[in-house]
């Protein structure tokens, strides 16, 4: 099902600025039993990404309605929402009285084989290097031609999902997740201020490690850490963690953290559903 | 008038990879007299794009003909030509099979002041850094996020363009369009190997100086090589070329070889119409 503002279609205007520019962000939560995840947080981050690009957000109950109206009548799938700055004449320059465009839609929700969360993935290395944009790094906006090119280098299906780097030879993330390594029982996620997209389970990550006393620290990360760290894991909305257990030849030890980070997901999302 | 894949309309499917991602390009060209000016080499720069993110482009005939039927109707516009990688499912993948998706669309031909050519026009520098990404370098695609944003930088009327700059401290362009800066009778236009759009009219000024004896070099320029230039200027499809007589408050001098660069473009668009 597909809501654009609100109304079922299929489509939307092809002179919107989404399509022209890229105008636009987005999010991608999970519905389970006619209800969205994390709800707060997914809007929050939309509110915030919006405020970041200068599109004034579409108001939380409007918007919340438009979700919640898909998850009951789907009950269990993928759901996307875009908010774009809305259609525009030719040109750069936008009109600020012009009203964002709320797109609300759902996706059969993605069947991950069962050994990506009991043994691990496999993943690769990407040679495309994300580019340091630092008005833009962390949110989750429509220009995403990088992670389309850094997920076309592979199509074996034995690899999960691909490692992306800066330029300066830091590990920024996943081309769809977020990534954590562990280090003598400590946590470290990238830091996403230069490139990258921080997800809402990255989020959730954090703060639950600072409820249960680990430390998480948001840092700098070399491909070498990554290998050489105790753990590592991916980490989005949708997939929830997966353990890393190859990493371009290298084998992965995958535990103990990434099962108390899973442990502390569940506890919070059984939280969120009430 | 818009047609998609064809067939007049004024909307797209809600799930195209071009409102998702940005995933795909456009050129903006001049419609005059029923008839696209320099087709030739938009559609060349339009499917050498095609080829760089990988998408299959339309083939010639095809698009030339969409075109032809919008520059027919509406004799003198503003035509953009945008292909995208075509709908898509959810996820940075793409199916290799999908048919890119054509949208050929007319907007009123911008109307610029007579000054803007006669006297020149006031430039300012934009606060935004352009991303350094090779991979996505000098190609119009449809993540222009950062252009949007510069323009957003001012809104007052007697500012007709801003000029960005990289991160390491070079001159790249203007938000629409491209620049080049006259040293002792020589030409000398940005390197766009990092970022920044190579536009037709940037090629068609290198070409015809190469024709006409006057030395035309790629290269880095620092702003303070800008504001010491003998001239500088800017050009795209739709302004054609406007002599930038103040740059931050410093004004520059406008002659005279703007003069014979608009020359040399009016001589090939002559040409080009046959």
């Amino acid at each position: 099902m597909i809501l654009v503002d609100g109304a079922e279609t299929d489509v939307i205007s092809a002179l919107d600025r989404g399509l022209a520019y890229g105008d636009g962000v987005f999010r991608t939560l999970a519905i389970q039993s006619g209800a969205p995840l994390q709800w707060r947080r997914q809007y929050a981050k939309l509110a915030a990404d919006c405020a970041i690009v200068g599109i004034a957000p579409p108001a939380e109950p409007l918007l919340r309605d438009e979700v919640t109206r898909i998850a009951q009548a789907e009950q269990h799938c993928a759901l996307k929402v875009i908010v774009t700055r809305g259609p525009g004449e030719r040109g750069y320059r936008y009109d600020e009285r012009t009203a964002a465009v709320r797109i609300v839609l759902s996706s059969p929700y993605p069947k991950y084989p069962r050994s990506y969360y009991d043994r691990g993935v496999r993943v690769r290395r990407c040679r495309l290097r994300l580019a340091s944009q630092p008005a833009l790094a962390g949110i989750k906006h429509l220009n995403r031609l990088e992670n389309v090119l850094a997920r076309a280098e592979w199509t074996d299906s034995e690899t999960a999902e691909g490692l992306l780097l800066d330029n300066g030879d830091f590990v920024i993330g996943g081309t769809m997740s977020n990534l954590f390594i562990a280090r003598s029982g400590t946590l470290i996620t990238p830091d996403l201020g230069r490139c990258g997209v921080a997800g809402v389970t990255r989020d959730r990550v954090i703060d639950a490690a600072s409820v249960h006393g680990v430390a998480c620290t948001i840092g700098k990360i070399t491909w070498s850490e990554v290998l050489g760290a105790d753990e590592a894991f991916l980490v989005n909305s949708l997939a929830g963690v997966w353990p890393v257990s190859e990493l371009e030849g290298t084998m992965l030890s995958t535990g103990p953290l990434v099962g108390s980070v899973r442990h502390w997901l569940a506890q919070d999302d059984d939280a969120d559903l009430g």
